[in-house]
Formats: structure tokens, sequence, C-alpha cells
């Protein structure tokens, strides 16, 4: 059953590296790379979860060095916003937007891929997180800020819920187109759900610090 | 002789990653992450280490997303310090002998590890030493600090020691669970020693630096 | 014919080995690190291109950990830049020069290996220049400064460029000792050209920013 989703993997993963990578683009933009730093941040930001996750699960090269068609995507991304980043810019909220969706299919696909290596479940769930939010993490490390997505807003919480329901799935032998995109349209709903409401999450109860 | 420590191995796994856990947490509300990030922080703090070591030894999946005590263990580390970091912080000098703990049972085990998967001897104390040391040096580049291990305090260094006397031991065919103890004391006493009387690596001599 | 040129690639890699460890080394210096500091920096610098390369292509351990040649190498580089940097620094215009050696080498080099590997072209030619531009970029993150590569100066083209001829060369079953020396000479031309006419990639237009 899983097999007959390949094409719909491979769907998934096109939209969200084009998207991770244009958020890629605009970060390095506003950090002042150049054209080389812009395509590779698009690369590292579209597929740098992607390649976490085939490293950690053995599957090398991974995809982000071998697949010609996601590197195109990212390439194109990074060009795209290297171009037109005014115009990018102007359309953030459509951005974010976006991004929510490359967080959802990036999740569902990465533990659908992990399921697919017969990792166990907890690793699989671990994995489709990594796969969604690494991009994001390197993206940000690399040009020196700390990953957005450790300091505020719901962002791998959505992640996790998605990639727990693929993971449930498989293990009840259930993994249905159905239950994918169900899995991908949770992802996405909770995250809006985070940016609209303006949710986060919990932050460390601050202390007469001494230091 | 190895194979019968594998329970040891477990038990200094465990000790190893939640104080290493208990370090990335404490970095993490110190630089005012939400809970996701200082679960995360503990997690690579307390995982990172061993994940570094197994992807270069070619051990996939890594034991940080695949060994659920381990990553437990992370966990828990995490969200205590979420919820008591002032008590945390308090125990500053506990938590630093503890981390000495931390390097000398990583050092060790990650060498022990690697001797396990018949790699050559240099590699297997290189690989202790990343185990040892890598965990911290990815929390600290998380958030934007230079690694605490490449600036100051002999850190390294011990945990060098220990990853030598495991590998040298095995080449002797005499990795008994008394060299594996004894070389546990000796990271920890030389990095005890060198926090108690301040002993730093050499600096480079200051220039009268045109810069 | 690719087997009959293994002495010339490790020869290669002990020149691109030692100057990048040169180039850590001195990064670290600057950002006053100790000496474990140095060595480690001049280790990540020399070394961390070939591992992700050998990572990235499931050839582990790789020879970062492995190759006692070439960790000599780094460390030596290394323990010279810390006892005598004021010289290495009056010498930094050689060291640009050594620095575009090494971006030849480790280009064509890590196509070769990569080529070795058969993996598919594309990926052969991202993972020459991963090889050449990744320990520069890894040793600018861990000192907390934006990859150079990322931000002037033509750096990764001519690396793409030799590692293109390889891997066409490859491809048309024609990889001579002949063709290998034209990479190395091909990509440091165009490197010291970027560097003598002061050529740099495309900076984004700025823009009326309104963050």
């Amino acid at each position: 059953m899983l097999t007959a989703n390949s094409d719909l993997q491979l769907g998934l993963d096109l939209v969200g590296v084009f998207v991770f990578a244009l958020s890629g683009g605009l970060v390095a933009v506003r950090a002042r790379l150049d054209l080389v730093g812009v395509v590779v941040l698009a690369w590292v930001a579209g597929l740098g979860g992607g390649m976490i996750r085939d490293v950690l699960i053995g599957d090398t090269p991974p995809v982000g060095v071998s697949d010609w068609r996601l590197m195109l995507a990212a390439c194109v991304a990074g060009l795209i916003t290297f171009a037109l980043h005014p115009r990018v810019e102007r359309i953030a909220r459509l951005v974010r937007v976006l991004d929510a969706a490359g967080l959802a299919v990036f999740a569902v696909s990465g533990a659908m891929k992990a399921v697919l290596f017969s990792v166990a479940p907890v690793t699989a769930a671990v994995v489709g997180v990594i796969t969604a939010v690494g991009g994001g993490l390197l993206r940000d490390v690399i040009v020196g800020q700390v990953p957005a997505v450790l300091r505020n807003e719901l962002y791998a919480v959505p992640a996790l819920l998605g990639s727990v329901v693929i993971v449930v799935a498989a293990r009840l032998e259930h993994l249905t187109s159905l239950v994918v995109w169900a899995a991908v349209v949770l992802v996405f709903a909770v995250r809006m759900a985070a940016v609209v409401l303006d949710l986060n999450a919990p932050q460390p109860l601050r202390t007469g610090d001494p230091s």
C-alpha cells in the first residue's frame, strides 16, 4: 500500500522543498549573503531536513544530493528569491501559509519514509519531526541565529502530531492515502491555528537571574 | 568479554545522557528558548555526541533516535530543567561534578562501542572523544555560542585519556570491567582536578594584533 | 584507470588538508580559542568537508577519523598555527594562494571519490563542491561567524567548475591524470583570478527595507 504512494510522496516532497527553500532564500537575503549564499541556504532549508533523515536511517546518498528534481526545485526557489525578494517579502503572509504546508508535508513524508525503512515506531516519529524542522534549524544556525523553531511558536508540536498519526496508522496496517492526507491537513491546521491565534509553547519562568 | 559489558554500557550511557541533557536544558533556559527548545537542546546535548559517533561508524539509526530509554532520559532531564531551573542553577556546582561524570562515561562508552565495531584504534580513540564532547559542542553552536570545549578548561583532554586507555586495553585483549571502571575514574579525576585547580589548555600568545 | 590515481588522490588530499587546517587554526586563534580549540578547528577545517562527503556517500568511518596520515597533517597544521600564528598571519597572502590550491584539490578529489562510489553524476558534482567548501563552512559556523563562502567572493563557483569537469570526464570514460591535473589547475586559476580581480558573486538588490 505504501509503495502505491510513491508518486504522492514525490509530490509532497516537491511542494515542501520549494516552499522551505523560499524561506531559506529570504533568510539569506536578509543576512546579506550573495547569490551563492542564497542558493545554498535555499538548498539547506529545503533539503537539509531530508538529508538529516536519510543519514539517520542509513539511506545514502540522501535525496538532497541525489534527486535532481528536488535539487532543481530548491535552486529555482533560491533564484526566485534572489531576483524577486522584495515581492517575496511583500507576500510574507502567504509565505507563512506555504511554510505551514511545507511543515505538514515534510513531517508526513519523513515519517512515511522512516516507516518504509522499517525503523522502530518511536524512531519513525522522531525522524518525521526532524525531517520537518531540521532544514529550518540548519538554515538559522548557518546565519548565526538561534533557530526559530526552538524559541517560540508551536512549530515542532504539529509536526510531531502528524508524524505520530502516520506511525500509528502504519502500525495498524492502515496507512491509506486518506490517512496520509488527513495527517497533512492536521499538521497544517494546527500550525495555522498557532499562527493565527499566536499560540506559543510555554516559556521557562523568569527568575531574579543572578548571572 | 565486551558483550558481557552491554548492561554496564547501557547504565553508563543512561547516566551520561541524563546529566548532559541537564546541561543542555540549562543552556536553553538561559538562552530564553521555549519548552520545545529546552527539550530539543536537552536531547541534543545528551544524545548528540552519540549520534555523531553512530553516524561516523555507520551504525544507523543512531541510538539518539532509536533507543527509547536514552531518549526518555534526555526528555525527563529537559522537563526537569524547564520546571525547576532556578533550583538546578542553584546546584550548578553539583551539575559540574555530574558533567564530569558524564564526560567520563561518554568517552569510555563511546570508545568501547567504536572498538566493538572493529574500527582502527586511532578511529576508536577519536570517536570516544567525539562522543564525549560532540553533544556539548552542538548544544553551544545551536544557541550561537562559541563551544565551551574549544575555549578554555581541560575538557577534551581527559576524554582523550580515557578513550586511549580503552583502545589500548582492547588492543591488548584486556578490556575487563576493572579497566573500564579505571578509565571512567581516570577521566573523572582529571576533569575534576582541572575544575578545582582551574587548569586550562594553553592559549595562543597575544600579538600586537593589527585587526 | 581511476584506481591508478589512488596515490595521486592521497597526495592531493594531504596538501588540501594541510592548507585548510592552517586556515582553521588561524580562525581559531583569532576567535581566542585555546590549544584544544585550535587543533579541533584545524581538524574541522581540514577534514570536515571530506567527512561530510563520506557520510553522504555512505563510506563510513570517514577518512577524517580513520586515515591517520590526514589526521596527522591536520594536527601538525594546528600546532604550527598555534605556535607561530603571528608569522602565519604575516604570510596571509600566501595562505590565500594555498587556500586556492586546497579548494582545487578538494573539489577534484571529492568528485573523484564520489565517481568511484558510482553515485549519479549530479550527486558526484555536488559532493565535490561540498568536499571543497564544507570544512570552511563548519569552521565558520562553530566560531559563530556567517560562513565566508556564502557571503562574498567567488569560492564555490570554481569548485563547481572543477567538479563538473571530473564528472563529465568520468562519464566519457576519459578520466586520465591529465584531465585531473587540468581540473585542479582550472579551479586554482579561476579562484586566483577571483582573488586578484576581486570578483564577487552578485548581491541581492538592496531595497528600502521595511523591516
